[in-house]
Formats: structure tokens, sequence, C-alpha cells
């Protein structure tokens, strides 16, 4: 199974004919055809494959008992319309190194696993990461049961469904504490590399993120007969929110989104009673991030007050920043300068996106590896990595895992 | 059947209760129930019951082959969580009206009839005055036949469903023919007669308005990881033109509202690709109209430019300046001036708001009477006529037909 026909296997499942991208939600019928390809990677393999009580799939080369196991993958599952590489381009690259290491005929150590992780993008229930929050203890029981999608499906419905038993989700330790080293190879949701003029990069850490929602309440009214000075309209408030968030990112060097609304009635003759809109915003440090977000909901009061509109802020989530384990990410930095090209830079960049590394970086020590993205472009059909920046990231990852389980 | 009891037994129908507003909706179950309501209203007074071929529903006292009709009512739909007054006002009123006439004793000397026109407030299928645009000629048949509602379902198949002939809509000249003086009784939806202290007044004229589409479209990304410099955010162009939209109607002495929006993909993570945001604007005459719409347009366009996003807008409906009949306009003021309490004021008035009154005002002559609205808000639960007013219209409208139908 080479580079390529995987490639080709995993390119029509779930991709929508309209949009180009792709809609691989968890457990659904795409998520499924994702599940079974990586089964028969692994077993093709003659990998011993596992699929963990959060829904995880795994595949060990080795004795997974014997432990300081070194691990590497990412996740099958997409945003809505999202890319081609946002995922697979770490499953792929994993299996595809490993390719790489027999053909090198290396003796390995330590054992080696390739993992899928559940529900990272939490397109479908609105959480992210929802296997390795599961795994990680970061996401109770409790809480996982009450998750729920657009059509009102909870999580273990949802899981049952698929065929899975929703029954044994929880905190998972032992499997956890197996492994030595986690190593996550992701397309760069950025234009760091593009800028820089290299193929593959090194996370330093993620960046502390948090969703806020802004409930503007005014009042229903005809538009056609409202006097302005009558009015109470939401929408002029929430206009002002979404340029004052562009202000306040651009001065903090930070980064503040309005990318999703609903209103109420949401009706062309009717001035909204409601318009909720959610902030997404990231910053490098969390000095930076709180700055942002307390000058946009001071100034969102503001503007609700002089039009005579309430104003409620929830932070629906939030994730300090991560700072990926300093000794493994120098051993990545020496392991990919070493026997290469001394010409082949390896930056160290921070992302202001999450990820299943993340967090398991409070549970084992954790390493990310980035592959270049021409465009910076992310959740979108428009997502690239050309053919050579992709070979080129199989060859680091296959360098990695030398160094790391073959030590 | 008392007005008290009129009330209370449409109360209920389509009410939700969570919103405390109407939910009826063209040819849905509560349709249908007012529907049912207005027949045994008609049938409890011995009026002659008539369905026309658009679905229009019709009490006829004489008979509609002499001419000469004076003709009363309003319509029973609602938009999304609207109040109890915006239609049903009207129609309660007229049966209330006929009633106060009898007991009068009065002699009528022309056909009186009162009429429940369909899908007035166009909820369902996005375009008002179905029923009557459909009688005037004013929407053709092909045109209903691409009406469709937020599932999909064509107007024919929803009319065919509530047990209606789809196949029979069209132009109806000859009912419309038939009518001498049309006379809508609606809740005022401003604050004109609460500024003024009138509990009754007479419309001049419907303002010039329309509906405009602006999509903005940009470039799915990621909320986290893509530089602001390298953002095609659509929603700030959205915003700028949201508040550029007040700035112009200020100016203007307009009214101009963005009331509706989608957006693509309306995720909490993704930068949108597509904005979509329908302004609604009105204003006293065509040239102040088309002053600010041309003015947010313009400002819309040099916002989109800026953000690297393309904009393209749409006019998706338009109704110039209804001026009601003047002669029949003049003949109310006399009725109403005449034998009335000379304290009275009676005054005249222009309206925002669009009416099947507006669309008949070019087939037959057509006036409207307005009821004191203390807050002014419309299409909104909280829409609101005290009971002093409403009898006070009911009298108005007593007046008004006998002044026409029994001279």
């Amino acid at each position: 199974m080479t580079f390529h026909s995987m490639w080709a296997e995993l390119r029509p499942i779930g991709r929508s004919s309209a949009s180009g991208g792709y809609r691989r939600f968890a457990w659904t019928g795409a998520d499924t055809d994702c599940r079974d390809w990586f089964r028969q990677q692994a077993e093709s393999r003659g990998l011993t494959y596992e699929l963990d009580r959060n829904g995880n799939q795994w595949a060990w080369l080795g004795d997974p008992a014997e432990g300081d196991a070194v691990v590497t993958g990412s996740h099958l599952d997409s945003v809505p319309d999202g890319g081609a590489f946002d995922g697979p381009l770490g499953v792929v690259s994993s299996f595809a190194a490993l390719d790489e290491l027999r053909a090198r005929g290396v003796r390995f150590t330590k054992p080696l696993a390739i993992v899928n992780f559940g529900d990272e993008e939490g397109a479908r229930f609105g959480l992210a990461c929802v296997g390795s929050r599961l795994a990680a203890g970061q996401l109770t029981v409790e809480q996982a049961h009450r998750l729920t999608d657009a059509d009102g499906i909870t999580l273990p419905q949802a899981m049952e469904r698929a065929g899975y038993d929703p029954a044994a989700i929880g905190p998972d330790p032992e499997r956890l504490g197996r492994i030595g080293a986690f190593v996550e190879l992701h397309v760069e949701q950025g234009r760091a590399l593009d800028l820089s003029g290299d193929q593959v990069g090194i996370a330093s850490a993620i960046w502390p993120h948090g969703r806020w929602r802004f409930d503007f309440r005014g009042e229903a009214n005809h538009a056609g007969t409202t006097r302005l000075v009558d009015r109470h309209d939401p929408m002029l408030p929430y206009a002002e929110t979404v340029l004052a968030a562009r202000r306040e990112a651009r001065l903090a060097g930070a980064v503040a989104t309005f990318g999703k609304i609903a209103v109420e009635p949401n009706g062309v003759n009717a001035i909204p009673s409601l318009v909720r809109g959610w902030l997404d915003s990231r910053a490098a440090d969390q000095a930076t991030l709180d700055t942002v977000v307390d000058g946009v909901e001071r100034a969102a009061r503001e503007y609700a007050e002089a039009q005579g509109v309430e104003l409620d802020v929830v932070r629906e989530s939030f994730t300090p920043v991560v700072e990926f384990e300093h000794a493994l990410r120098d051993e990545l930095a020496r392991i990919l300068g070493k026997d290469r090209d001394a010409a082949l830079n390896v930056p160290v960049l921070g992302t202001g996106a999450g990820h299943d590394a993340g967090i398991l970086s409070g549970t084992v020590p954790t390493a990310m590896l980035f592959v270049r993205n021409p465009t910076g472009v992310s959740h979108s059909p428009a997502e690239h990595a050309t053919e050579d920046d992709c070979v080129a990231g199989v060859t680091a990852l296959a360098d990695v895992l030398e160094g790391l389980a073959c030590r």
C-alpha cells in the first residue's frame, strides 16, 4: 500500500461533490468508512488492531505491555467542508513512515503504535478532541453524555447507532501510561513555513484560546414602520462588536473572529429580537488574550447600552496555553538537524489551532511536526500541501520515529 | 358572537407557548384553523361563504353579481412570532362592524363582503400578499409555482397538502371587478397615532419599499491560525454595511434594516466563506429611497474591496409608492368627521408597511383605517392595542361601511 494508493482510497470518503470539501463527522457513515480504512491499513501491515473504550483506533507493532511506546497518528474526521489534509495527512504519513522504516531495515527497540483519535474536530457535537479528552480524563462521562448534535442525538446514541458501545467510555490512564512519546504530524494551518521557506517545522506551543457567546437582546419590531429612534436593534451593537474584535486583535497581535451567528426571528422585514454571535479568540499568551477579550466585551457593552440592547457574554470553552515538552521538542530538532542536508532549517513555531497532541501533552511527553501549507488555507476545500512537502513530512516523521524507537 | 368571544376563539390558534407569539404560516395547520374559524363566522351570520381560486375567503351579504360592492377585511396569517392584532384585528373588526350595523338597523343598498386574504405576510414562501397579488395579476402563475418554503415544499404542494386545489390559481379580474370600494382596517405599526393622541387614522399612502440581498463572498479559513493580513473575512464588510445602512437612513429620514442573515459555514472556528445579509429599506418617496440604497451599496462596495471580499447586490423585491385613492380617502374623512365628537381628529398618515390594500389599490378604489398602537411595536408578541381603541376602530369601520354601503 503506497502513499499514493492510501490517498486514492481516502479521497472519495465523505467528499461533497457540491463543495469539494469533506463532511466526515463523528459516528456518521463517512466516519465509519474512514475507520474501516484504518483497520484495513493496520491489518494489511500485520499490526495489532485495537479499538479503545473511547472509540480511538490503535495499530501496534510490538507489545504495548512493554511500555515506553512511541506513538504517532492524528485523526480522520473533518470540519464541515474541510480540506483533505487536516488529520488524514498525519495518519497516512504515519503508515508511510512505518513502511519507510521497514524499508530501511531498522530494528525497533520499543513498541510503536499508530493512532486515529475519534471526533477531533468536534463538528457534530460542538466540542473538539472528544476521543483524546475522554482518554485523558479532561472530559467526564457525565459531560460526554450531555453532548448533543443539531438533530438532538446524544453522543452515546450516535456511538450506539454506529455500532460502538457507549457504556465503556471514560478515562483510560492505563493505555496512556504505556506511551513514552506521542508525535503528531499535521498540515500547517498558517503560512509560517511558507514565509520562512521550510518544508517541515516543529511545534513549540499551542496558543491559549477560547469561545465566547455574545447574546444581544433587543426588541422585535416591524422593519418598515418603526421609527429609528424607537428601535432597540441588536444587529447594530453586534456589527460594532465585530469591528471592535478585529481592531483589538490587530492591536494585540492576536486573532479574533466572529464566524457564527444566530438571529431571531431572522426575517427580512423584522428588526431582530436576538442576535447571538460567537467570538473565537487566540493569542500567544494568556495576558494578551485577556486584553483582547476584555477590550471586545467592554466595547460591546458600550454599543449595546447606546442602543438600549441587553448583552450577556458567556465563555463557552477555554483551553490554556500548551507548551510542548521541551526535552522531546529538542530531541526532534536534534534528530531532524543531524544526518540531513545542513541547509534544511527546522523552525520551531507556535500555532493557534487545538490538537489531540495538545490534550495529551498534560499526560504524556508530546510533540508535533508541521508540513508546509503554501496558502495557509485551512478548514476549507482549498487547503493544500504539495506532494514534495508531504513526502518531506513522511521522511521527517520516519527519522523522528527511528530516533525515538530504535535507540 | 361578540367581539370578545371572537378574540377568545382566535387567541390559542398557532400561538407559541415559548415565545407568546403567533406562527400562523400559509397553508399550515394553524392557517387551516384560522380559515375554519372564518368560515364559521360567515355561516353563523347567514353570510354566503366563498373560497376563491387563490385561496382567499369571502363572506357575502347580498348578491355579489350586483357589483359596486363594499368590501372590508384583512388577513389571518402571521409573521414568525407575530402579535395578535396584525391582520386579525381587521377581520374581527369587520365581523363586529357588520354586527353593529345590523344592531343599528341600517338598510344596505349595495352588496357587502368580508374577506380574508391568504398568505399576506409571506412568512413561509418569502413573498408577501400572495393571495391578493395572484388575484390582481401582480404575481403570475409561473412565479407562484416557483415559490418554495425552507423545507423545499412549493406553494402548489403546500396548497394541495392543505386540501386546496392549486390548479385553479391565477388572475381573478371578474371577482375584483365586482368591488366598488375596499377598506382594510389594521393596527398601526408605528407610533404616529400615539404621538398625535388619536384612536383612529386614515392611510394616505404606503411608502415605496424593497428588499436587497447583499452577498459578501470571502475565503473560508481557520479562525485560529490565519493571520489577520491573510484573511478575506466577509463578516467585516457586512458589519460595516449594517452601520452604513443605519447612518444613511438617519440622514434621509427613512428606515433601513438588516434583520436576516445567512452565514456559511457558520462555524465558531471558521472564517466565513459567505455572509448574506438582506436589506429592507423604505422611505416617503422614491428619490429618498434611491438615495439611501445607493449610499448603502456604495459603502458596502468600498468596505468589501478593502477586505478583498466580493460583493453581489440583488434587488429581490420592490413595491413603488401606493397613493390610496384620494376621493375614497376624502369620503372616509368626511364620514368620520360628521356625526361624531368634533374633538375627534382623524389624521391622515403614511405607512412603511405593505398591505393587501396596497396591492388591490391598482385595481379597485381602496382605503385603510389604522387603530392606535400605544408602543408602535409590530411583528412581535409585544404588539398591542387597547380594548378602548379596538372598539373605537369597530365604530369607525361601521360608520364607514354605513356611509359607503347604505347610501
